[in-house]
C-alpha cells in the first residue's frame, strides 16, 4: 500500500507516484521545491502562462520566477518534483474524483489532490503514462484540466499534452482520523 | 551569544532579533512561511507594491496572493514571522554591512542577510526598535532601502518608516567553517 506516503516508491518508471503527505511534512524536509499552482477549472492559458522558472538561488533558496505568479505551493523535495528545474506546475483539483480514477475508495475520492506536472515533458509517450490535458466538455464531462491516461489519448490520436505528470500528492490525514478508518492501507 | 540559530530568543520585545539560518532548516520547525521579498537596491515602491496577503491556505498551505509577484522565500515558521498574516515582506541584502551596524564582526559583514519586515506597523514607535526607510542617498551614503534604529529616525523627525523589522536572517553557514571560527559565538 502507499502507507506513511512519506516515500515517493516508484516500482514502474512510466507509472505515476501517488504520495499522501504528511502533516507538516514540509517543514520537515531537509530541501523543499516551490511550484506554481494552477486551479482545475482554470484554462488551458493559465498552465501554458505560469512562470516556467521557479528555481531556488542563493543562501536563502529565494525564488526567482521570470514572471509574477500570485498562487504558490511549498512541497518537500520528493525525488520525482525536485529534478523539476524548468517548467513545473502544480494543478490544484478540488476533488480527486476523475484525476485518481484508478484508485475508488470512496473517501479518497472526495479528497483535494495536487497534480505535479512537467510541462516540458509534453509528448504523449507512454501508455502506462499520464498526461495533463485540457478536456473539452463535449458531452462526456466538465470542460477544465484533466489528467488522462498516455494509451486512452493515443488511441484517440491525441499526441500532445500540456505536459506529464510526474506525481499526484493527497492531503495529510489526521492521525486520530487514520484510527478510525477502516479500511487500513 | 546567538549560537546555533535555531531559536529566536528576544530578551527584550523591543530590540530585533537575529537568527542564523541552521543548514536545512526549513527542516525542525513544525510549519513554513513563505512570503514576498524585494531587492534591497529596489526602491521604495518595490516594497509598497509586493503583495499583503501571502497567507497559506486549504490542506496543502497554497499561497494564495492578491496579485502576481516573482520573487518569494520560504522560512521556517519562526515565532516572529508566524504572526505576519497581512503585510510581511522580506528585503534581501546583499551584505549585512550598514544593516546590522550594531554587530561588527569582519565576516558577518560581507554575508547576504534576509530582514523581514512588517509593513502593517509603519510608525516608528521604539528608539530601541529598527525600521525600513527609503534612503536618500544625500552624500551621507547610497540611495536604496535601509534598515534605521528608531532613535535616529526620531532625531531626525521621521515618524512613519515603511515598516517594523521583525527579524533578520543569516544564512546557513557550513559546519566546517564554524569549526575553523576563532571568535566563537
Amino acid at each position: 500500500g502507499e502507507g506513511g506516503g512519506e516515500d515517493v516508491a516508484m516500482d514502474d518508471v512510466v507509472r505515476v507516484p501517488v504520495v499522501r503527505m504528511a502533516i507538516g511534512e514540509v517543514a520537515e524536509s531537509s530541501a523543499v521545491v516551490v511550484l506554481p499552482v494552477c486551479r482545475a477549472e482554470g484554462k488551458q492559458i493559465e498552465v501554458e502562462e505560469a512562470p516556467w522558472e521557479s528555481g531556488m538561488r542563493g543562501e536563502f533558496g529565494v525564488v526567482e520566477a521570470e514572471k509574477g505568479w500570485s498562487r504558490w505551493v511549498v512541497l518537500p523535495g520528493w525525488g520525482p518534483v525536485v529534478p523539476l528545474k524548468r517548467g513545473g506546475v502544480v494543478v490544484a483539483f478540488p476533488k480527486a474524483r476523475g484525476v485518481l480514477s484508478w484508485r475508488s475508495k470512496r473517501r479518497d475520492t472526495e479528497e483535494e489532490v495536487l497534480v505535479v506536472v512537467d510541462r516540458e515533458r509534453k509528448e504523449v509517450e507512454f501508455d502506462d503514462g499520464f498526461y495533463l490535458v485540457m478536456s473539452g466538455g463535449n458531452g462526456s464531462g466538465e470542460e477544465g484540466l484533466k489528467v488522462e491516461r498516455g494509451g486512452k489519448l493515443k488511441e484517440i490520436g491525441v499526441v500532445e499534452s500540456l505536459g506529464t505528470v510526474v506525481l499526484v500528492v493527497r492531503p495529510p490525514r489526521e492521525e486520530v482520523e487514520n484510527l478510525r478508518d477502516e479500511d487500513w492501507e
